[in-house]
């Protein structure tokens, strides 16, 4: 999530955290694991060698469709997100310089990035719930300076299952989803209906494709305040159908304006804290969409550098 | 490629420079891509929908291995090469700040990273000849402060297909093979003749086990600075046969010392410069070696940073 | 102060959190400076016109001297800090590339770097008694992930005034202090009358020379872990004389072991968050010692990067 | 120097590069240092003890004055450059997290920084001639990835002289000198002879007083594009005085547009390359300007990271 577009200016607002605290909805912080105290992968345990095996069916055309954005510096993203790659080539500062009588030349890259970049994968533990994440751990025991304690993106095993992607555009006859508009049980169940009578299933991948990723580059401001995403009852449905993951082609995944204004990311703590669901944001299915093709085999493949919160990950579909 | 390991201290022994340039080997700088002026993929050119589908057929199993070590501070790396994740709270500095009567909080991320540590993809702008890259490009078409302007690793498409896994173990009988050991064409064909007669095709990725991987966290130093791997003429051989991508457990690939020390990472220019094959180094197939499985689908997917010469990635193999 | 060497370990030891717990001292944690409420710059606010008057009379040789060690890779600094500078030669990457027929060409350089590496100013927002800071600051009114809101080391007005060296090694007939010396009110003025009843004043900036800055780059570990230095009630002695600056060349002024080792960095808090004085680490006097000069002018200068917590300086003594 | 802002514009125009390379004006690119083969300070080598005793005798209000301006995000600088601070607390990520019952907590800083922004000292390895730098030291001598090998900006010696003061926007009557307006030797003297006959001396540091600091954050396109300054002939002029650092409150010390279009930066050429004279940017003598004292003392110290081209400063000027 690109969340610091959207936290800063909350934390801004002073009056917010004392306007809505006035009612007193308790929102239990602590959520354990149906897979043991030790879980630290959620709803990914739901995928098993029976999703992979029947994700391989649906591999008919031979298509393979990358669904990552690119990541750069003019990447919308919220101060103070910044990205910077810089080129160098050790040892060979002046071009006669080659290795050996191959004349060997090369290129390295340092990478100086916020993770939160172009095309993510959350892990759980991005988001908490009053300083607890996910399977009841408190922030203590995650947080550490120089990379997380739990719930690094390293953990995260080779995912590879079912990919379902709703086209929420097809089904509400516009070109861009508007900004505010939920996804919830009946959307949901719409779309599938609209696309063949599709079934989600335990251990899937669900994608909203919104067509909202056509504003990037074009209205930044737009696309990185709001979105059309899903909603709360939607988050609790997709969880209690055992999905794995839930991604979007929005910064966010969750519709924005929240539908309760007080309740702020509440998707990202339903899926991320309370049932392990991952969260992919700006996965892009534009080929697939094009191709009237809602389900196929998906790969997510986070660099496994130790400790990240997140990774700019690039999933694969195949179909 | 963890490059710099090798070439700071090649350079810094400026006599190689001279020592190997008196026999006047010329080694043509510029070779042209049969797919075009406009290719910047190479033999990536090779996967086509057939792959894929046949790729497909292979997963029988269901199970699925992340190929990628994991990259942080301690993962091998050759000065000036350095790792550091930071991790942060913005606007959560003290503890008892939430956001809205949800109690939202969270995490993110900050990389400073070079990007040849751990699992790496090497794109076609890494290595060159006498200044010269993939598809007679010249240098200063390439190189950017800022971002590669071609080859950047953001090109890369959707990869998808077959991988052919060759146990060097099994084969040569030990559980680490030694370095200095080359993999040319007899190695290559008698490892496929001892996994059943097995076959290499044009679009594969195949991906050497040699065990040097153990070596991580145990013996760094040994680990670093020589490893088994592809000989020229395996490489020459590989490339003929038109895989897409090669790749080994080890930090570069090709074997160390080099088979003509005068030839400074030839391997890595035939692969990227000469032929358009990519480079994968470091990605581990312990759990597929363990099950005596050596074919199935992979998925390789950078991160798509702009302009990066290489990526942090984790294949995804499923069988 | 090179803080973190010691602070992780401290930290990590939890039973030391509560071991000292019992003892029920309640260490005050607001002070109010007494120049009024929008205070930032505490014990400088000493150094008056009369000061720097005062100093430029004792300019009598014409000799400068620069107090600032080296900060690079191999300074000694606790992980998780680390330094890199990366050189780079925009759009000159091929070195026939020169601008205009004045065939201009440049060097340009990227600093990636915690600020507390080799030698230090710490600002008034560095340490804070129970996350209260100087002036009775809240640490919610201080923090600011891209930069303090207050005590940024930009706020430090031009420093000139007097210095004093102490020569501790004279005094104590060692070239290195051992570490756990504590200098209190009785050393101080041991060696003040050592040096000619020497007189501290109202706005001087008073500077330890302890030999200890020797072990740098020959004993890094016991450089880095211990030390010798100013004790509480020494501390509590220079603030009540008003100085403005106290510096050493240690890493972090005060003794260490503590004197009493539940009171962690106490001399770092009566210094920085109840008087307002400044600290300086890793400052060397060796050449004005040898010229047995203990009093001259100084300068303390910092970058002014917007709110950073600390500068690396390089203070100047002008004798 | 804020070199980037031009340097890539220039470069992209790559008829520039042909443009004037037709009119054959060879020049020379190797200066020899007449303080010898292995002379690092240039200029600064007129600082003796007699410039520091005669600075001191101009300290007679008692007044010091910081001649840095604060460096951060918003700070004008050409693409890519960026800076930025991030604060940490190390350990502490938790408020109620204190460390022995001091309850001590604390503030760290990250910077990373290009360090070509703010108030900057040029060292002798910033700008060459065909890629030879001063004291006809080759380019391949100078430059390294992880720091130059010689010239860093660690190699400055404690720099305490006089400094004198130019208001040329007294001399020419205008609250902000226009850019393109160059100052050679009759500007100077006039400039000298108005502010009641005053003489440059050897080892002295000059500074331009143009107003144009006045554009900051109020018309930075304006501000960073070009600018009054230093001319050709005035550079030579002012290096033949033998004065030791030359500054200016503008971002580049010298006129832009520049005297003559195809000689790009040669002021800087003049002063670095071939005299060794430092440079400094955006110092700003706002108070003494106003003070009318146009004399007094200066210390310039630069953190003294090593192997960096420039340093982030803020001279302390005393009067």
């Amino acid at each position: 999530m690109n969340f610091n577009r959207f936290a800063i200016p909350l934390l801004a607002g002073a009056c917010l955290l004392t306007a809505f605290t006035g009612k007193a909805w308790a929102y239990e912080s602590c959520h354990k694991s149906k897979w043991g105290p030790n879980d630290q992968i959620g709803a990914l345990n739901n995928i098993t060698q029976d999703n992979i095996l029947a994700a391989a069916k649906l591999i008919k055309k031979g298509k393979s469709m990358r669904m990552g954005i690119e990541t750069n510096a003019k990447t919308p993203a919220f101060a103070p997100r910044t990205y910077s790659v810089t080129i160098v080539r050790p040892g060979q500062d002046y071009a006669g310089q080659t290795m050996g009588n191959t004349k060997t030349n090369y290129h390295d890259d340092i990478l100086n990035t916020w993770v939160g970049i172009g095309t993510q994968l959350d892990g759980l533990g991005h988001i908490g719930i009053d300083n607890t994440y996910y399977n009841c751990t408190p922030g203590t025991e995650v947080t550490g300076l120089s990379g997380l304690k739990k719930f690094g993106i390293e953990t995260v095993p080779a995912v590879a299952t079912r990919a379902v992607l709703l086209d929420m555009t097809a089904l509400m006859g516009k070109d861009i989803i508007p900004e505010g508009t939920a996804f919830n049980q009946p959307e949901i169940e719409a779309a599938l209906k609209r696309q063949g009578n599709m079934k989600i299933n335990k251990g899937d991948i669900v994608i909203f494709y919104t067509g909202w990723h056509k504003l990037l580059g074009v209205d930044d401001k737009r696309n990185g305040s709001v979105e059309p995403g899903l909603g709360v009852q939607g988050a609790r449905y997709l969880a209690s159908l055992g999905v794995a993951m839930i991604g979007s082609d929005t910064w966010g995944l969750e519709v924005i304006p929240f539908e309760n204004p007080g309740q702020v990311f509440h998707v990202h703590q339903i899926l991320l804290a309370e049932f392990g669901v991952f969260i992919l944001e700006n996965v892009v299915a534009e080929q697939a969409i094009k191709d009237k093709v809602y389900e196929g085999m998906i790969t997510v493949a986070p660099h496994r550098t130790t400790g990240s919160v997140q990774a700019i990950v690039n999933p694969t579909f195949i179909y």
